[in-house]
């Protein structure tokens, strides 16, 4: 790819980035896991996983103003648009489209391509670890969701008990989906870093939990010692 | 305290709720943990740490709408203000906003009282160990910072330089504040729960800087061999 083709490609994504979860940041580091994951496949088409991985995201914004959409269609309609505009062939358009479509799985249209496996597993190795983590905070502070929830009997909830309507909170997003994405990767590479990186998500969860459900649980026994039923 | 008493304070605090750093959750932790440090420390007046805990952050929403006004000098005197219009006694409101005042350190006019010392203390716990990142992960957020910034040369920071004005990421705040906290408690059992959670801070701070620099370096010197200079 030439340098004017990933500085256009680049200006249009920078042009889409979403919030700070899916800014220009995420596309970059997704750019990169591929190219590594892409070192360890055979016949990769570099020119179609870069400007898969660049374009994306360029759906965000549209589900971010309305979540009954899905940022993976739009954004493949999108992206694929966005090269035709750009004399780009007509297949190169249709590939990346099909990448970018199918880079958040769904079982009735999964990732097709090799070059659409590999950003699948890029997309997703940036939600394992302490970056998903930390994606997963600035997300919820964007969207105005709280760290973790407390029960109706007033201890702090582990994330595994059902919230009330409206509310998802972290330590919820970890049990119900965070915890359990490191066995579901396509490639070999990109499970291997999914793995390295599980420990690292796992101890924030935990320490989190003891941090906040400790001083809980001892200094809401002793506020009920200094709280006098009047 | 009355079970009244402490309704009045609570339902005050939660009408000035700040942003999702400094919460009513952020309230009751300081309070639990208050109460966990007072129980080690002699003579403690449970009904001002109570109450001071309660109002600390009541001087937020001001702070936030102007980053020049200081949430503990304006919090000090709302919440003098307001013990004394619910017939509080002068001495306990006057007590009250003391701790208040001082609960954000300023050499010129640190925590004097035990209860002051023991607010302090417990409000800087809520900025170490996981907890504390996963506060600032939300701050940052909320003001629209960022995770870590880029060298001028193009790699990732580990928060150690400089940033452009009016940059301030999660990465840079770790290494010029919250890395260097665990030293200042101003009570026993304050600086040992905060060694406590020393080493869940760094290994997020670690984590989150080799997942986003390896990637970077090597996915960086991948691009460069299939972008073609033209």
């Amino acid at each position: 790819m030439t340098r004017e083709t990933f500085a256009l490609l680049e200006e249009y994504m920078l042009s889409c980035a979403g919030d700070a979860a899916h800014d220009g940041e995420h596309v970059r580091r997704v750019l990169y896991l591929a190219l590594e994951i892409a070192e360890t496949e055979e016949g990769v088409d570099r020119d179609l996983l870069i400007a898969a991985c660049l374009l994306h995201d360029v759906g965000r914004p549209e589900q971010f103003a309305d979540p009954a959409l899905c940022h993976a269609r739009v954004g493949g309609e999108k992206a694929r648009r966005f090269l035709l505009d750009h004399s780009f062939s007509r297949d190169f358009a249709a590939r990346v489209g099909d990448c970018v479509r199918t880079h958040r799985y769904r079982s009735d249209d999964p990732p097709g391509s090799l070059e659409a496996r590999i950003l699948f597993d890029a997309d997703k190795l940036d939600v394992t670890g302490a970056v998903g983590m930390a994606r997963t905070f600035f997300y919820a502070a964007r969207v105005g969701q709280p760290l973790y929830t407390l029960l109706p009997g007033g201890g702090v909830s582990d994330g595994s008990a059902e919230e009330p309507e409206g509310v998802h909170s972290v330590l919820r997003e970890y049990k119900v989906k965070l915890e359990n994405i490191y066995g579901s990767f396509l490639t070999r590479r990109g499970g291997e870093l999914a793995r390295q990186r599980q420990a690292a998500a796992r101890s924030i969860y935990e320490n989190l939990l003891s941090e906040i459900r400790e001083p809980h649980d001892t200094g809401g026994s002793l506020l009920g010692r200094y709280i006098e039923n009047t």
